[in-house]
């Protein structure tokens, strides 16, 4: 499958504890990252599952939110980005 | 067609202005807000090119991003909200 997640995680200055560093190794852990805030990738239905429960735990839920989308394949168009692009496209 | 739009929007404190509500209200007239930084919906290719224009012009190129995917029509199987969950989705 694949998959398409963004995630908006609160300043630490709001925090007892920076989860930013973890969450973002969890994520690279099975999926590119493709812009600051954005990761895409196919992934194993398993590992999303283990991913995301790795997320509930790490995710301070009232601060930080994590969105992502499951395709049965990657059927976007287009992806475009404007403003600072951090990475060339996996594929077009 | 069909648009997820996703941004990342630098804080105020390193603009000189600051123009996240200017994008936001921009990307508002076209698509519904489904999380605090992404949004969604069906838009016209014609608004899609009007929408492009207009936040090219606002974003701060080497310190805001916008992520733009475009599909053909809405095809995700699913949309998973881990943490703040600000809306319903559209469809399911």
């Amino acid at each position: 499958m694949y998959v398409i997640l963004f995630y908006d995680i609160a300043d630490r200055s709001m925090k007892e504890k920076d989860n930013s560093r973890s969450i973002r190794k969890a994520v690279e852990k099975y999926l590119p990252r493709v812009q600051y805030s954005v990761f895409e990738g196919e992934i194993r239905p398993s590992d999303l599952k283990k991913l995301k429960a790795k997320l509930k735990k790490e995710c301070e839920h009232d601060l930080d939110s994590i969105v992502i989308y499951e395709f049965d394949k990657p059927s976007y168009t287009r992806r475009e980005v404007i403003g600072i692009d951090k990475n060339e496209p996996l594929f077009s």
